[in-house]
């Protein structure tokens, strides 16, 4: 506790949270990621570093590489590589991100224009291949089958919940497990791998590689659980999310789901205008909202991540106390509490 | 040549093409290819087999898979994973024309409604993706590392050469180097790994690694421009390719590009109108063809075909005579003389 504790007498005013003080202890290996990834990103095509640097640039907060970065050095790991695949982790995500902009049709993500209100969705789904293709490039030259096959499972897995997401987009009846198989596929199995890799690197047992995809998969699902309330939460928040894209976009998601299934008819019917038939009008917002504050779907929501949550830092249990383990155990209640 | 001698002496009324041929030598092994797609294509999320089943229905005549089972053959290869290398290259042939057809807001494809005609955008997207995730599975379970390399490079360099393909589109400007690196990117790369990996999985040595993909980029630029010239020929053609697509599309391709080059003003003037400012009215197709006609532009477009179709067939040079060696070699006349 020692690091920790220097750390904490080096802040200047307010306590860092769990996040920086993790950011802090893996900054020069970030910065190296962020360097592959920009020169990773290059192409004689000008149009593809243009643009890919711009999702990368407006992406979010390294949150998945720095989970990489941080199980390895959990799992004691001196090399480079986790770096490399940090960086994977990144153009897989970003990938992602692009195609689900083309696929939501979005304008703004965490407030900036998305690559497809620029540029058109034909450069964003083109671009996406292009960054899905490098990884798998990059994964190539670190030469792990193992890793590759986490990585390309977890990208198949995170194709089909998407998809199952758009099968079940607008269907107020959506049940809870249900979504949850969607919110495990899109966004925890990318937690997991990233997580997994971790200890793949520092070839530790197939115990401790369990324990951190278990960590990363739950974190992953509160991480969207908590997503999910934001977009229902007035105001601005500390990862910059925007309020109301969700109930824009009439998706489901668990605060809906809850409120659906706890409201009366009159209630149902005005989820099912709003989210199914797409008919929403000024107020409707507020008004969702309003049913949600009503029915506590959001204080549920919050319950349900904190669950989660639990489980995640529970699977770090067997690995020996030292800073990473405090760090990425405090980085689950950093996601979860990030709504205040 | 006994082999061949009595495939042709039991065919039984007309002489069967190269095509036919090398497809008849393979059947069993794309039977297998096939039983493979279709297995591996399957998910708990039933619009992907239904979509996938559609794109690789509809998706032509295995010819990518076709070249990675001859040129196995062609070394010799007498094991089994070039068919699950085969299947892989089929993968992301087909994720690569979901994603076309998304970008070309393309409704038909030789013939069948598109899959994004069918279902939108959004699950061709994800589906395509899910598709190319597979066949880095597919890949890793293979475990050779060399020819992960090679596809992955494949896959990357397709996606570049599509977004340098958008970026070039509507300009009839662009040179006939441009457009020839836009062909090689695009259509020769996943030819010329095709090939290469009928080498690999026979553990050649590189020079025949070489040489095979020297035939499938030769052969795949070949096949290119013949298809630029096949959607400015009259009438259906053997495989089953609408005339006009590439018009409509304001694609810039090499028939294009020679005669905006050869044409006067007024001539310059009609193709900037049609492809680029993209006004098209009845009759612009016909005076398209016929402009082509005038300056030769189809004809000289199959003589640059030709050109790489011998380079193509010289490659082969160092491989001993046999059955392979006389099909693959007549496959690329084949696909020059689709046309008539």
């Amino acid at each position: 506790m020692t690091v920790l504790a220097k750390l904490e007498s080096s802040r200047r005013s307010a306590p860092q949270s769990a996040f920086d003080r993790l950011h802090g202890l893996v900054a020069d290996d970030l910065r190296e990621v962020n360097r592959i990834i920009l020169e990773r990103m290059n192409s004689p095509v000008a149009l593809i570093p243009q643009l890919a640097g711009h999702i990368i640039a407006s992406g979010g907060k390294r949150l998945r590489p720095m989970l990489t970065l941080g199980a390895a050095k959990l799992c004691a790991y001196h090399g480079r590589r986790h770096v490399d695949l940090a960086a994977c982790v990144e153009f897989i995500h970003t990938a992602t991100l692009l195609h689900d902009d083309v696929v939501d049709d979005s304008d703004l993500r965490r407030g900036s224009a998305t690559a497809n209100s620029l540029w058109g969705n034909q450069p964003s789904v083109l671009v996406g291949d292009f960054l899905f293709s490098r990884s798998f490039q990059l994964m190539v030259a670190d030469g792990s089958l193992k890793v590759l096959d986490i990585l390309a499972s977890a990208a198949a897995r995170i194709a089909e919940g998407e998809v199952l997401q758009l099968v079940t987009s607008n269907d107020t009846e959506t049940s809870e497990s249900a979504y949850l198989e969607v919110v495990t596929s899109k966004t925890a199995a990318l937690f997991a791998a990233a997580c997994r890799i971790g200890a793949v690197v520092a070839e530790r047992p197939s115990a401790e590689e369990d324990a951190l995809e278990t960590y990363g998969l739950n974190l992953g699902i509160a991480f969207q659980l908590v997503d999910d309330v934001l977009d229902y939460s007035a105001g601005q928040n500390k990862l910059g999310k925007t309020v109301g894209d969700d109930f824009r976009e009439g998706k489901i998601t668990l605060p809906v789901v809850l409120s659906y299934r706890r409201g009366n008819e009159e209630e149902r019917r005005f989820w099912r205008r709003t989210l199914e038939e797409g008919i929403r009008r000024d107020g409707d917002l507020a008004h969702a909202m309003r049913l949600m504050g009503n029915h506590g779907a959001l204080v549920d929501t919050v319950e349900r991540a904190r669950h989660y949550g639990a489980v995640a830092r529970d699977a770090l249990g067997l690995f020996p106390d030292g800073v990473y383990k405090t760090l990425l155990r405090e980085i689950v209640d950093f996601c979860i509490e990030r709504l205040h």
